[in-house]
């Protein structure tokens, strides 16, 4: 593209440091990798545990030049430099994401965050006063979001493409709670335990880790908040207490209705990922193991496979593409997508810069917010049984 | 196979009657092909119009060649036959289903009959009475189930293989009336005009139409009823008084917990139909659109995809396949399964035989009641706001 | 339709004999279901066996009137009839085809004819001007190009969709001979012991078998024939004399080049049918594994998801559905179609009336001698290691 | 894995400098991409222009610290410093890999070099010796078998999962040339201008381009050499002079026999890589468009999907996948997986370590002198109309 975006005119990577990642969950390295992608960032400092000398041996491992212990020290070690970090990335456990992030904010740096916002609604909404006040961008790692085909979803019902929505469906099935793993404790990875701790995992573990995606999915494409639910959430498998399934009727702002699927027990299931949304002319259907295409659907007519890449798509698609079609990128890009973005919305405000536009259809704090009253309004219903709406205030 | 079927002993075709199927609707070439397919069966008379010109030109032009306007005609004219016809297959409006069902069993013919069995309980529960006591056999339509795949993964549960079954997911799409038909009366197919009639079509039209089909696919593959459902059932299309969508969380008997979505606005959807099921031990996805193929998933293995056909499915599976693997049949042989299952039952009772246990898989009265009551429990349940029990007495 | 057809005029089914398909084949059952399917014919008499006792059981088995043991009986006994059959339908070994053939159209009957058309070239010419000079019907059992999206390809490419086509791949693989069954011949059915013999099976059992049809595919498709080859064709399983692959660099009239490859060696694979064809506006794939579906591409654009039973499709494709889209018809209805559109062209034989000229799409006995045609040039190149021209006369 | 692999032996990035990549070609991002995703690289120096203006300019926004205007500047400029590249990455025009290779090799660094390895089998040949008087490493992008799916499909192999292998097929088809582009010079890229320029580009465009991406494809994954080629090498788009379409039978060492087909003429195609292998006890299917799984056929059994990242795979494949099933990795991916196994050896040399053993299934010169061998073979035979022989030497 012609076009000088933000990034070219601050002229450097943007200065991160990383918040949690250093042990063996998965997610720190898949941060690291998004970030580093596309050259946006370089990873400079980190607090990657709360014991000092472990922090610096974890940093030490993954090249990151400056270990902190805790927020405090970082803030002092990077506020004393001229190369302070720009921005932090904060994957700790759900129950500290806000915390971080308002003292990153208060710092004056830009977040990206780890999904839930928060485990309650009360922080949620605290973090986004906070996010306004800061003037910092802040992005929420709704990672699907970040998918080319995605993207082109929520462009073409912007455009209208398949008329007004009215009937949606979302599904986001795993396997790893398909059995009584509680049985055996000693099996469990860490990141699994204080998952289902709900002082540490949230009030409702398959919402907040799963649900919430599923979630932002279906607002993020079809563009419109979710107005109410009526909604079944617990445990199918016997003897556990933490949630596992939720089963949820929408009803959408602008009339859409349709159901939402979340279930951790669902055995053997690979991270299975699908929406379709349909309207008046037409409907679309886009799932993650086949990531590069979207389908489109029209009545009484051949169906048309759309694939990333091609020249056809709409901007906002096309710019989260790097190759042509037949060379597929997958779960890695998609999340390199949103970092790219928050690169150029971080560099557009430290350059004083207009930001490439279609660079603002990241998840925000507000996804988190709705993500929080969607929780709230799924637990009312299911112990009301009968609908909740959903309040973000 | 070398055990001789209650088909071998009889020595004939079972001699049917056809009740409709004489206009322009997709459904009468369907059944007589069905029927024909194995060549279990001869279609002597039929019903094909209440105006006796019609029917006999209609019967004409199928060369069919006993002709009758109404039951009573056919009864007599049947009556008087040494080779008068053995059973019925009745494939009229949904709201003379029952009154014509109960009419041949009085005249002591078995019943094949379209779904859903009848537009309010009662008179399901009715029939269902009749067929008791009348010790004749009664097939319902729901011609799903007659799918080897379909049948394999009921097997598969059944047989413990994925274990107890915690979670399923159940979705029938379709897109006729993805936008606003009835602004076009004139354009209309007549099948559709009766449908969309609740005095003809039934209370709820996507229930009946595509609900039921839904309902018995998730009963029949896991192999117990539905317990409770939280539902939001209406039109999602604006400005439509005929129910179009049903948003349904589901709750089985032995603790599966689930959704069921059934909507015929779903505009550019080809008949889509699928099922997933998941216990402890693995889960199984089958759709309509690959119809030959079960895929059998386990946590933390490769999946299996078993295709119908192979020497290795369960015996009734096995049954359901003409063909080897890779020769795939589809829509019309599952649908001729119901039929040859049929004429392997009927068949028995005529000759005084043991039927081939498998072909008592088929769809019975029993389906159509429960059918009835889950739609009863779901317009209670979308008028009320919260849980109905599915009351089948 | 509005328009009568010839099938209409005749006003009567097509008497049918069957020649062959007795015994524990499964072509036999496919016939005969495939003749069922459409109504358009009964089957009334038939030589199933040389054995006259066995003939006799067999038709009383499967309910056929007449039973023969032999031609010479079968013409005595229909000739002699009012009501005698009109066609006949082959299914016996390959080497008997020809014969069985040319005594049917002396004897005035219609034929359809099960693949390959004889064992050598001559014996195919022979029957071919035998056909040209009987002026009855002759339909040759190349059974995938009944499929309705095989018919959309090649009205698709006929019309110039994809403008002059230059490059084409077929592929046909099959498992049966993926291992040394010849060392267990008392497990290998009779079917497969009378193919792999080169006196009644053909000079190699690959072409013979499964190559003809992925040859006809290709050129019904085209719509041009193959104009020469350069061919490997022999044994990929050590220590057998039969051919089981044959692998074929095509060149077609009109410039297309490309590839075909056929084996019967490939374990595990079930009937796996694909054919792809390419020009300078785009390309076409189609595979039987999902046989409803065309994938139609188009240059830097989405692809078109074609899907049988669709309004948009061309006439020919339209009418070899019996159901709208998301109603999957498969291999029995696609050989249902060759019947159906043979009952209509004998029909109109019979009633001297003018054919629906989309019936005239089916395989005849030209597809036949072009196959012998293209299994000679294969051997011809295979043997001497270079190009062999594929000649017909 | 708890072993120490040389990586963290050497216990910093590897210095990388890249040859090519500057202008607005893709290859240069995806080298630069797949160096940074695991982190194993710095990129500090790099030859992007023989301009050295323009090569100044192009390494600052790439933010590359070092850049150079030749080899010989860079190979004085890098020798001059402490911290010195290790290793280069040539990403130049076909003609020129085999010169920068060697001076490459001949300064000491390792080398990963585009394909293919040059344009004729001498030069070919040469370079090869040179690697092994070097004592460095030399990896050719061959970069599908990267995808941890090939790796498996290899892996299963050489453990004889599936028998000796018998039958392969694989495809390469890609629509850039479907049309005839040179009508419209203007229009072309940079990159297909030298492309089609066999002076830049090698005496066939569609061998040198894909032909030998997908001849190394099918020896990696069989383990094997092609022993000999029937072919038919040209345009099948009339009136060019470049190779658009390569028709191949293939014999290969070990006895398999099968098909390759590459073209670039196939309008619409996206990048379609397929390959297929049988042996007697099973087959492998896998294609790129749905990278992250394995089809593994058996005789008269359900088939298996292997996903990437699952617990079960062989180490090999295990090894080349970063997150778990259902987090789907891609074409970036494989191709990083190059980059790492490349870091880990060259670590090793520089370490005085043992690399993973792993590490040493990336393709080598060895597989580019192959690769020369077949272009050679199949453009013989072409022109000979016959058989040729693969003569690497």
């Amino acid at each position: 593209m012609a076009r000088t975006t933000a990034m070219e005119r601050l002229g450097r990577r943007i200065r991160l440091g990383v918040i949690g990642g250093g042990g063996e969950a998965l997610i720190g390295p898949v941060h690291r990798i998004a970030a580093r992608l596309d050259d946006g960032f370089e990873i400079v400092a980190g607090i990657l545990s709360s014991d000092a000398a472990r922090s610096r041996a974890s940093a030490e491992a993954l090249r990151i030049p400056r270990a902190y212990p805790d927020m405090a020290a970082m803030v002092a070690g990077e506020a004393a430099r001229a190369d302070g970090i720009d921005a932090v990335a904060i994957m700790t456990p759900n129950d500290t994401h806000a915390d971080f992030a308002e003292q990153a904010l208060a710092a004056g740096w830009d977040v990206l965050c780890e999904k839930p916002l928060a485990n309650d609604s009360g922080s949620g909404r605290r973090l986004a006063a906070a996010v306004r006040e800061s003037g910092r961008v802040f992005c929420l790692a709704h990672n699907y979001s970040g998918y080319a085909m995605v993207r082109e979803a929520r462009a073409a019902i912007a455009a209208g493409e398949i008329g007004r929505v009215h009937l949606v469906q979302v599904t986001y099935l795993q396997g790893s709670l398909g059995a009584r793993v509680e049985d055996h404790p000693e099996r469990m990875p860490a990141r699994m335990k204080w998952r289902l701790d709900p002082g540490k995992g949230g009030p409702s573990h398959v919402l907040g880790d799963i649900g919430t995606h599923a979630h932002q999915l279906a607002t993020y494409v079809l563009g419109t908040p979710v107005e109410a639910v009526l909604a079944d959430v617990g445990a199918v498998v016997p003897g556990r207490s933490a949630h596992d399934t939720a089963s949820v009727v929408l009803r959408m702002q602008g009339g859409a209705r349709g159901m939402l699927l979340a279930s951790k027990a669902a055995s053997g299931a690979e991270n299975r990922i699908l929406i379709e949304a349909y309207g008046e002319a037409g409907g679309l259907r886009w799932e993650q193991a086949n990531p590069t295409q979207l389908f489109v659907m029209r009545p009484n007519a051949p169906a048309e496979v759309r694939s990333a890449g091609l020249p056809t798509l709409h901007p906002l698609a096309r710019r989260a593409s790097r190759l042509p079609p037949g060379h597929p990128e997958a779960f890695l890009e998609a999340f390199a997508n949103l970092y790219r973005d928050f690169a150029e919305l971080v560099a557009a405000r430290i350059a004083g810069a207009e930001p490439d536009p279609l660079a603002a259809h990241i998840p925000t704090v507000a996804d988190g917010v709705a993500g929080l009253a969607f929780i709230d309004a799924c637990l009312s219903s299911s112990e009301s049984g009968t609908w909740a709406a959903c309040r973000e205030s």
